[in-house]
């Protein structure tokens, strides 16, 4: 019997994690009579005295930041990992723990409070692509540090505690499991094919042209086909390569033009300031080659229908399976529409 | 060197799913200037005409429920799984999907719209249970039904659009990815040892006693090891068995009895209806035995410092690794501190 994925409940199969996702596309006509979120005004000043990551201000930990004017980063007051952590396995019949060191910073994209990275230029992203460099290069080239964690929570939906526009950084001991497990899918392919498994995919949404938001000559953004959230979007390289210190002096400028393009086009969808969470994921830096990595940035926006009512990954989803209801292809379809241009700029 | 699992951070693994979980036990000190969700006030009338689950009421099909006076079940009028989806699959280099067949069922708790689990009575929780078990019969004899999800989203901050006491059942063609990862786990060890791996953790954890809330001779309430949640909870039989539909009947009123206590310290924490998403693991319904499978319930309950502020698991537990600040250990001293009697019950 023909199944027909624009209107019938299936599963698809993500490449990178070896997971599935339950998609079930004829469910959006569910009317919604749950939670809804405030509207969040955006109308911050662009200096907040009482902001810890504004220029000049106190920090928790009595520091005083710099009057920085691009971007600045910190070791954070508040880290989960900590440096003089031991390695030590502690191991007693069937529970077993493990010492974890790492660490974790803090970066400012901006000296303006009131900015996101829709509202920043191309070269002032570009200064932020500059800073997680470095601090891929710094961070990754420390003995014990094995994995490097580039991530951002943006909107106080996504746990986010201060507007001023920043990210993360946590660097650690081990390699954390989602990287393990598409580190894993990577390497089997590699090892069959010799080529890279996400150029290989990029390739064919190149071809179907129908879950592609933006791409230039380097960067392409794409709705994946196994997306979990509504409007997942994953932004990578056309070239094949391990580490964001890898990039080309171009390949920077695109990158950081996709970034600006895909954080507009959310904004615009339901003109709002739209919380997600991104985050890069790139070859571990143990001092091992990892051939079969493939850089990528993804975004796990959790809005759904409006700027106030989100998609819920609870019961079932904890449970059994990541589910969605509209399809990756819809999602395209919907952010490809949208303009380049931020609503508020015109 | 000494790693000290009360201060330092470490990872612990989960021996039923094979991952990992960091703790930071250390940033608990951390002050919260983020997102605060509202207080829910939780006086709700015991019937309700616009409710499309109280007895007598019209629902989203049209069809009107009856004047039940227990529990109820029916079949969930936005269903994400549907019966006369065809099991093909789509593969188009790598992008893989399967048609995925299943029935979604609701099931009301109580005809009473105000009540909640640990406001009802056990032997009307024994009747949850024992629709439960009905359910699962009847679902798991289905030709095409694999497997069998009975959960509870409660609270609107779980995604739940109705206080109307309620859950859901989703069941499918498939074994879904978190059944699956635990039927391997317990797979394994059965293999090697012919011993339930649940059940010897059990047993570990009796010994240890650090980390139980409640048990009498049938069943047992932990905070697991690995717990990823702040409050997370366990709650299995001690003795080893695959299927709810196994329970004699005082483990069914034990099982009632672990339900009620857990439920009540949860209102009790913060004086407030605690919302969680909950949910029982058990075999497979494809007609295999599973006898490596031990049943067991899991609650997944998001608040951390207060009725209004919750744990996020965002941009480092999305792309990375699940996070915990509170060790299993304290919440486990919190929960076991806590009153058996309701709050609203004195
Ligand atoms: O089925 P409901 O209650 O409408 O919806 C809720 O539970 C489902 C199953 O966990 C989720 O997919 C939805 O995101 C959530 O809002
Ligand atoms: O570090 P923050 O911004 O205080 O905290 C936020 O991001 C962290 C990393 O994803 C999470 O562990 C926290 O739950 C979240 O609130």
């Amino acid at each position: 019997m023909k199944l027909d994925l624009n209107e019938q409940p299936h599963r698809r199969y993500n490449i990178l994690t070896g997971e599935w996702v339950l998609v079930s596309p004829h469910r959006t006509k569910r009317p919604w009579q749950g939670k809804q979120e405030k509207t969040v005004t955006d109308d911050w000043p662009s200096y907040d005295k009482a902001c810890y990551l504004c220029p000049g201000n106190e920090r928790a930990s009595g520091d005083i930041n710099p009057k920085y004017t691009s971007v600045y980063s910190f070791k954070n007051d508040f880290s989960a990992l900590l440096e003089d952590t031991p390695s030590t396995t502690v191991e007693d019949g069937l529970l077993v723990a493990k010492g974890e060191k790492g660490i974790c910073k803090v970066v400012c994209f901006s000296p303006n409070h009131s900015l996101t990275l829709p509202l920043m230029s191309v070269p002032s992203i570009e200064d932020v692509i500059t800073i997680w460099q470095k601090e891929f290069d710094e961070l990754g080239a420390i003995r014990d540090i094995n994995y490097v964690q580039i991530f951002e929570n943006k909107g106080a939906l996504m746990g986010c505690s201060n507007p001023h526009p920043h990210g993360q950084i946590w660097s650690q001991n081990s390699i954390p499991q989602e990287a393990v497990k598409k580190g894993e899918q990577q390497l089997r392919y590699w090892q069959t094919n010799t080529k890279s498994l996400l150029g290989d995919y990029l390739k064919q949404e190149i071809k179907a042209n129908e879950r592609i938001i933006w791409q230039d000559e380097y960067f392409i953004a794409v709705v994946p086909y196994w997306a979990i959230w509504p409007y997942e979007v994953i932004i990578a390289p056309k070239r094949h390569f391990q580490r964001i210190t890898d990039l080309t002096d171009k390949e920077k400028a695109s990158f950081a033009m996709a970034i600006k393009v895909i954080t507009t086009k959310y904004d615009n969808l339901f003109e709002t300031s739209f919380p997600y969470s991104s985050g890069i994921h790139q070859a571990p830096t143990n001092g091992l080659a990892y051939d079969e990595w493939h850089l990528h940035m993804s975004f796990y926006p959790p809005l759904l229908r409006s700027a106030t009512i989100k998609k819920f990954m609870v019961g079932y989803e904890m449970f059994a399976n990541p589910q969605r209801d509209i399809t990756a292809e819809q999602a395209a379809q919907t952010l490809r529409s949208l303009s380049k241009t931020h609503y508020l700029s015109s």
